[in-house]
């Protein structure tokens, strides 16, 4: 199809179509002329995916290119693409901040995970932002949670398709950055529906 | 204690404790004349909580002082308290999708939840980009993540101080804002311990 099918398909001006492919989130059409390329049933995922990232998924255009690229760049199993996708998304920490605490709450839990995996660092900041404003979060707070977000988890690996490598790394891209705002929404619902029930109660 | 002693406690610089002020993110002090104020440990607490949503949250200034304005400005119920936070925190979206699903899920849970509730809108919102990328959420999935999530509000509820209604409505901006942060990165971490505990089954 033409630039102009892709837009009508997917929705997006063809504006937007030309900025991702001058940026790389799109992979370049076979050229069909000077001025001219052909896409095909991959550009149109491709280009619904990088909108998702930008648009819902809040990421700047250059962070959207890292999380795509580690699609066609990653090898090997669905653990690894999950570490390379986990340190492409955001939230970015810096590295001032040793991860002491979180590390030591993962091995309490029985949790193997990679001891400079990105996520660790960002357990450790939101943890001091926490204590920082006066209500840090106790151990056994967090090993409830711990306990509950485990069999969330268990729910996002089992729903990740086998098939194939890119099917997989696109569940797990799609599976953090746009499951998120689903469950931070369904968090902040059942908050609410809590707080009728215990009301009612009292 | 003088503006200098507010910022060495809590380590906020001064310039940006005069940032807040000028913004009516921390209330003015005690006029103690022409260009000196006097500040106490409410104004420390404030400043403290201002730099954490600010920092940690990433909501701009101005969200920021509508969070904590609302914590000046309900009165009533801890249920109160919690419209009012989640309304003023992010994610904002816009007026234009009618949450008809989100609605029907919420009540096929039984959660009883404000039909206008800020939530509705983010989970219909999120649940559209995810069909928009051509991976739906199931019911049979958003089923068993609602469970889940239910029992993670119920520690979040339970944790909130009923002693009195600034502290409850503190504790409500933290738990969204400071915690979304925890429960991601747990939710990461989590993901990454599960695949490698599939691996060593396979």
């Amino acid at each position: 199809m033409r630039i102009s099918e892709l837009s009508r398909v997917t929705g997006v001006p063809v504006a937007t179509v030309k900025y991702y492919l001058r940026e790389g989130l799109v992979p370049p059409g076979r050229a069909t002329g000077a001025t001219q390329a052909q896409y095909d049933e991959n550009h149109v995922a491709r280009l619904r995916l990088a909108r998702a990232l930008v648009q819902v998924g809040g990421l700047s255009v250059a962070a959207a290119r890292d999380v795509l690229g580690s699609l066609d760049a990653t090898e090997g199993s669905l653990h690894r693409v999950l570490g390379a996708a986990h340190s492409a998304l955001p939230p970015h920490v810096g590295e001032e901040r040793e991860p002491t605490r979180a590390r030591e709450l993962a091995s309490a839990w029985g949790w193997r995970v990679h001891p400079h995996a990105p996520a660790l660092r960002q357990l450790e900041n939101a943890l001091a932002a926490l204590a920082d404003v006066g209500a840090p979060a106790s151990d056994e707070r967090l090993a409830r949670y711990a306990d509950l977000i485990h069999r969330i988890a268990q729910v996002d690996v089992t729903g990740v398709p086998t098939t194939s490598r890119e099917e997989a790394a696109t569940a797990v891209v799609i599976g953090t950055v746009l499951w998120e705002p689903v469950l931070l929404a369904l968090r902040r619902l059942a908050q609410e529906a809590v707080s009728v029930e215990v009301l009612d109660q009292s």
